[in-house]
């Protein structure tokens, strides 16, 4: 058994991970921190728990911490993980951040979406997208791994291949995509409150969300120009899952097989993409509580226009199971040890 | 009062229609015709409405239900319709229908998206589209008001203002939408049995929905030529509420206030129109159970584009209190007499 | 039209009682005083009030608000309306109150379940608690009427008419009940977050909730002798509702339908309750939104008891209509004016 | 691996287990019995098993299956079960049954509360009761298990130790229990749509339910005397979980704390039976998607009665992964293989 320490373990990524690893066949929690609820069991916090991780949640003690420990996965809020990352990577630890600090090649454009200063512009040249499918080989001796957004996991794999074959134009692409309300984290604003959230529907960060930025640098890598992309977040009445719902031109005239042959091609090799059947379009249920993506696309033959549905369960492949691919990866283990199961779909 | 018949009034748009005339100062419901409840109380069927409306629901009789009465609403399936309408039309009644028979000008579009002959051409003549804010004076002395799909009514008074004004390309409009489970009526099929809908989101009809050609023509009217449209609905977790977002290339260069000048202009004499203030975006709840349509919308710059969020309740302004507006406009009562109110906000 | 004034109005049941006001026949809202929004408009606060109420809300000044206004409903947290209500009353102005401080005779019994000192013993006396159903006649010339606790609400009209008729045994009665959770208020603590209140169902303050004894009260006073009840409210995935399902032991062998015909000769005169055919019972949705409570029972052969089952909107019958109920009955207005509609059932 | 059937695949139940075996070290799915969708393959049904589990459904051959297999578990409709059992019976095979057809020791009390003759009363004699804390020694051994109903489950593991050890009154005692929609099954009826079960709570066969017989006869032989229950079920607006709120009067005086360790002792090796602090309560929550249930309590010193709140899955522990826990002691493995996870929490 690998050793492995959570910290924030108990926002709803670093618990939904902590839940992952302790049914892991090769990794074991040796330290999960958290400020709030230091000293109290993690099955005090979340009583589901109970029998199966009583673990003690610790406050931060970076030598404690250390002592036996060789990775870590840090879920915390923006900002906070400058201080600890660097102590971290300073001691020779690997580490997967779940924070937009190590995502950007060029960390310009973190600041201008971001508003803030980079923390740790050194350390970022020894990131890597935490993105397996693109990035597999580089994950696997990477020093820190940047675990993507969850809108991002969504959407560049959702629009990659078509993005490397130059099927589509650059232009006028555009993601409309909804999450679960846990992508706002185990945040009490009244926004996500019961009564304020239900029966509801709604738009939010309009040609604003930071994760507007992610997107776009990786589908410029992918095409190998510069993409710019209109994206629209919503919040669903539901608490997990992500669909994105992925628009573009064609160049040249494909038909709806045509072109979900081509995503099979290039996602021959991966496990936790599902390319669906013609006619067949994701839902968010099918990959609730799992590591899979779902790709289903249609041709609109009047427009010469193709529209893709991408859809992940926004905690798992959007991020805590994301997360565990990596490590997977990071530590040699099959890449879908301890994730390959289907999640609750009923 | 105004006497009023309903065909078609047990279903999620009949019982709407009914229960808001229940409570209207200027109609009285003389029949309430279900084929399949025929005998019982409509308060039987929907217990909420003991007391307040305990209505013999009827079977079809075109003489008893035309004795008294002049006007009627019918909330039929598709096809239906056909064998009704003709009767009422001939006995020089007055009628709303929420069937797509008579939404288009031109029935070969019909046809062709509905996949069926139209069944009533010479009475397609005499028909209106019911939207209040586009044909209010064509609905005052229309003989058949063919009331809007849901869809439509989010989308065209969504985008109206900048279709007539010309600020955007008619190029490359999208409309990704979704709404609440009512949408599908009263159905059981699986898909909206409880298990099967709660906690998921999907797109459905992509590429090929019905509602996308009544988009299209009225989109053209508004623009004075052909605009084609990439049209995806998508289902939502909830009950009622419909949300459009809309996304188009802008023509020239506009800031977010001056398109929201725009609009208060546009619709500056609708009082079911609501432009909501710069940075301000239409959640569904906020006219859920009302006839508002609210509307909000950003300007991307980055792109030179814009984004237009509408939202309406799917069984209000999409559909029974719609009805009820084009109702008090064809017998010159307040137009916002009886659903003036605000619906159940929390 | 009759003014009155609104002291936390934009708490759940303060809105609540702005958004009936606000469609109401025979009052005016003169002050809506809020202080955490006070020169907000209330619809800043609640969007789906935009064009149909938009009053600025104020903060507290019992001078301003008290110029023009005889009536004030107070819905504010326990133990702030201590401030309030006196400097109102000593000016002569007739108040519901939304706090349990006046809902019982022995206000020993409230400083024991609510663990605090009575601040207004004197006023306690200008009292009554405000349950038409059992109270109309003091109502109407109440100085302070107390607007009764959803769950009393609820469980002693589901009740009354068994004591008053002395039909079931006073030992052994189980209130067991369960509520929407806009029944918490417009709070944020973590418990009604939606990823935590979702797809949940649990009981709270079991053999300690504070409802407990103002159940008790008014079953004693119904039976004539004191009666124990063990009441355990439970917390539903859902907005709005209210059921309670009450057990007792039957003293003689009576039919459900003897016992039902009891019931309809109780609440032979009251519009908003609503006794249920045999076999049918009470659903929280065709209560919602409404006034109404609608009971249903059946007796237990086998066991010689009776269950019954009463429904009610927490924030309608259970808080804010039953409060526009009494304010009718102290102004001399119908006693459903503005509260006779259905709700949205869909 | 021990290959194992599944009858009845594709209802909820049968799915739940399908997928539970899908991921179990033990166990090796043979096949999976659906008349409704044979020829397709499981993933087709259900594609949240696409890649995990596509193994084609096939219609009824009792010769096919049994080839190469000996344990079968049946999760057919009531009454469907009786062709089906005694061919398998016949041929040695071991089955676990989800019908109530083997629930019973007294075929005559199944008969009068299922309102249907016996189909396999000499079969009925091979039965055990699957409830392995209170039957496991039988279990292993048994030819057939029947499998528990999700109410039973709850309620009589909630109150266990308390007829065990005689410290409550058998007189008097009350279930009031509340489950998910998937307890009713994958069935289309209207009141399981989502427009008709959301935001909805309800009461349902009340005083008739027939899971009060299996209550009942199961209280009894904790008792050592015949104990008459009064059980009420609701309906949740949420897809799984089950609590049981169950009221007893006490034979002397117990403190909370006592009673919570009477059932520590009584569930001293019970893994999947979980007794919290006191002060703590279950929440459907915190068993969701496992095999565990929850049991707190609190003693009522006012009245002398003690209130028991139980939790389970009513897929998990009330049918889905409580067939699998019988699977694993009828085939001597550990008793939590594969089912000793948490469920998703979030």
């Amino acid at each position: 058994m690998i050793n492995v320490g959570i910290i924030g373990a108990t926002g709803y990524v670093g618990i939904e991970i902590a839940r992952i690893l302790s049914a892991h066949p090769g990794f074991k929690i040796t330290s999960a921190v958290s400020q709030s609820f230091a000293g109290k069991r993690i099955s005090d916090v979340y009583p589901a728990l109970n029998g199966i991780l009583d673990l003690e949640l610790e406050s931060l003690s970076i030598e404690k911490i250390c002592a036996n420990t060789d990775f870590f996965i840090t879920a915390l809020p923006h900002g906070v993980s400058g201080k600890i990352i660097p102590e971290l990577a300073r001691r020779g630890k690997r580490i997967i951040d779940h924070s937009a600090d190590f995502r950007y090649r060029n960390t310009g454009i973190y600041e201008k979406w971001y508003k803030a200063k980079h923390q740790m512009p050194e350390l970022n040249e020894l990131a890597v997208y935490g993105l397996p499918e693109l990035y597999r080989e580089k994950i696997k001796s990477a020093r820190i791994t940047a675990n993507p957004g969850c809108y991002p996991t969504a959407s560049i794999l959702g629009i990659a291949p078509l993005l490397a074959e130059k099927v589509i134009s650059t232009e006028g692409i555009i993601v409309d995509a909804a999450s679960g309300i846990s992508g706002a984290g185990r945040k009490t604003d009244l926004p996500y409150q019961y009564c304020e959230a239900s029966e509801n529907f709604k738009a939010y960060g309009i040609a604003v969300h930071r994760h507007t930025s992610e997107i776009e640098q990786e589908m410029s890598l992918l095409a190998g120009k510069e993409i710019l992309v209109s994206f629209t977040p919503h919040l669903l009445p539901m608490k997990r899952g992500l669909l994105a719902t992925i628009y573009a031109g064609l160049e040249g005239r494909y038909s709806t097989g045509k072109l979900l042959d081509l995503y099979k091609t290039f996602y021959r090799d991966e496990f936790f993409v599902r390319i669906l059947k013609e006619g067949m379009f994701p839902e968010t249920r099918y990959t609730s509580g799992s590591n899979f993506i779902d790709i289903g696309l249609a041709v609109d033959e009047r427009l010469n226009r193709v529209v893709i549905i991408s859809s992940i369960d926004n905690l798992g492949k959007g991020a805590a199971s994301q997360a565990v691919q990596c490590l997977n990866i990071m530590n040699g283990l099959p890449e879908n040890a301890g994730i390959e199961r289907a999640g609750m779909f009923i």
